[in-house]
């Protein structure tokens, strides 16, 4: 017990007691905890209390603020090219980013993308991206600068950004404090004003694959991101989209780079292709570059080609193919119908039983591990046809990822009802 | 994030949505937590959602069987005197301990007593008696049990007592997550069941200078903790006690002890006699012994007696004066009329701040700091007068010490108005 104007108690105790943390108390826990004056057992427990009493819009503003104010902050407004940032909330099979960062280059915008790594169900962009050779996500601010007016994007390592964040989601993965529209909100908005871009387009996820699953929760998320932005002067807006079901046809690091590819070879399936050109439309707009439209970049190919610099100027090299699972198994129809709704969740936890994904930070995943889709909610579906395939370099993972699949998906005699992919669009 | 049956996470999430705990969930944690499976950070989420959602009293009996099965159990069904404990949740001035045990072990019954040190503006038992030259609470558990046969009582280090509640406790001091009543409830009962006495009587404060602020949540608390007791076969009983102001004369380690020994010679505090007396009496009255009356042995010396036996059995030497602060100062009525209410809090905070009293665990306290109470509430004030005196063995404490008891205390024209020591009784 101490006794002082601040410490880590009375802190707690005043958000325990439904109280509003003043400006000061958020500047001085935020900073304490950073560099570690302040426990992870106080800090996880000021969390909890914040999950169950909430904060307020200026409380998550400060917040939001402190966490920034602990790295770096980048800045491109001394660029010739206007920058526009995107930011998904997590998703199964949510490769979006993949395809969006180059079109919106190629319609001649840029992107400084801060990537993370995969926990649990969802994946990161950066594993996905590892998967192609040689790519590092591990680039210095200068090396960002050039490559934003050299290729007009790049995906880099979140590393010197908000630390405080850093900090703070790794501890709430392991408290049960990660659902928090507070928590969230701060999380989020810190990296991606911290990356410096001169507009943000949000893409916050909604259903059952999602961090947030219900529609008003997710609404409620969107509002308070956009009005963050905007109490920053940085021009920022949502869309709500749909997953309660996967993104595409596959979930998994290595087969989501491929099926990007087709996206960026004018192909891939329908909802990857009507998202990534909604979220580059809204980037575009927001940047105030108009003239090209972004369907054309995947038809006409300068969309692969700008992914094709991207990848290659950090590194990778795209004639080596890509790494997919040994071992293989497949769930072949047991009736004719037609494909009813497939679980995100449950896709999500099988491709991390197969290796996709992370029981705790730092540890190793495998880049071809994961679950192809053969046929996607709505489709016929005949007696015999492989529905899924799973993949993985540890065929002892199968009996697992087999029995987690199931009960996620079914096959019936009606079509199943869909929400649209684009729920809403949240102007800033 | 992990998927397996019990996983801190998931335990920690079914708490914070208000769920209830499964005695194996309990068991698990607990288990887990004391052994380092899992982290300070995610027993400090647990404990701040059942702060906040609370533990119904399954959960709460549960939670401290765990604790208790976390280490030793004492047994003392197999001696040849019926032994009784004792138990107080913590005040400002609370001596009780020092009188309440000599007086039994006079009229027959044994105390077996695990005392803890003190943290913040409460004192511990085993300060005060550190006190005294050459005195130690490390007792075997041998020595315990011949201390009981031969003397009647022995007072030492909770140790081996509930390990699962040590490393709780330590925690919830840091974390804010002290003042709670599922939490409170099965710290005391934990080490108090594994204590091993035959029967238990609790003093349950109440007021400013108390854990638990309010009457009513008191009340329950008592309740509750009763409920525990019986629950384990042991016949448990509680009084609420008023904790508004300062029990007795004095506040700070050598300076209660020397008040006890008042006591003791049949003189003192006329509440510190009555609250020993009435404690006595009921844990007498429990144990089944009757036939002498505790008053007397104030009277007669025999509770003195047995006091110095256990001291000297414990190697303390009462022929050694009592340290005392060297550096003092004295406040001053600056008016004549009648004391008003003094803040227990205000006071036990001033003596911390001398120090008697640690900020933190493991932290060395001065055995002479502490203050001395001229005039109790009620009292008649000439101006001029000594109303307290704050001892030190490091002055530049004082100023401190002074301007935290300042607004402690008032004098006025009336008699305040004061609750009875003994608010109520709850009988097993």
């Amino acid at each position: 017990m101490t006794y002082f104007e601040f410490d880590a108690p009375t802190i707690i105790r005043t958000k325990r007691d439904g109280g509003r943390l003043s400006d000061a108390a958020i500047d001085w826990i935020i900073d304490a905890y950073t560099d570690g004056r302040v426990a992870d057992a106080q800090m996880a427990a000021l969390l909890m209390a914040i999950v169950l009493r909430g904060m307020d819009r200026g409380e998550i503003a400060r917040w939001t603020a402190a966490m920034m104010a602990s790295g770096e902050l980048m800045d491109f407004t001394d660029l010739p090219v206007p920058t526009v940032g995107k930011h998904s909330t997590g998703g199964v099979g949510d490769k979006a980013t993949l395809a969006v960062v180059p079109v919106v280059a190629a319609c001649g915008a840029a992107v400084p993308k801060a990537s993370g790594r995969g926990l649990g169900h969802t994946g990161g962009t950066l594993d996905k991206l590892e998967s192609i050779a040689g790519f590092t996500a591990e680039l210095s601010n200068q090396r960002v600068r050039e490559q934003l007016c050299d290729v007009g994007a790049a995906i880099f390592a979140a590393g010197q950004l908000a630390p405080a964040d850093k900090k703070i989601y790794a501890l709430r993965d392991i408290t049960g404090t990660t659902e928090s529209l507070p928590l969230v909100a701060s999380s989020v908005m810190s990296k991606k004003l911290a990356e410096g871009a001169g507009a943000l387009v949000l893409d916050v996820k909604v259903g059952s694959g999602a961090l947030v699953k219900s529609e008003a929760q997710s609404r409620e998320l969107a509002h308070t991101m956009v009005e963050l932005g905007a109490a920053y002067g940085v021009p920022t807006r949502a869309l709500l989209t749909e997953m309660d079901c996967p993104l595409g046809a596959t979930v998994g690091n290595s087969l989501e780079v491929a099926e990007s590819c087709e996206v960026l070879a004018g192909g891939g399936p329908p909802d990857v292709v009507e998202l990534t050109l909604r979220l580059a439309g809204e980037m575009l707009e927001l940047a105030g570059v108009d003239g090209r439209d972004p369907a054309q970049t995947l038809r006409d190919g300068t969309a692969m080609d700008s992914f094709r610099r991207l990848i290659a100027a950090q590194g990778g090299d795209l004639s080596v193919p890509l790494p997919i699972g040994a071992y293989s198994e497949t769930v072949i129809a047991y009736r004719n119908g037609t494909m009813g709704n497939i679980d995100a969740m449950a896709v999500g936890l099988t491709a991390w039983r197969l290796g996709a994904g992370r029981s705790r930070a730092g540890e190793r995943i495998q880049a071809g591990a994961g679950v192809r889709i053969h046929r996607r909610p709505g489709e016929p579906v005949v007696a015999g046809e492989p529905l899924f395939t799973l993949y993985t370099d540890t065929p002892e993972r199968l009996g697992a990822a087999m029995a987690q699949l199931e009960g996620g998906w079914s096959v019936g005699d009606t079509r199943p009802a869909l929400r649209p992919l684009i729920i809403d669009r949240i102007p800033g």
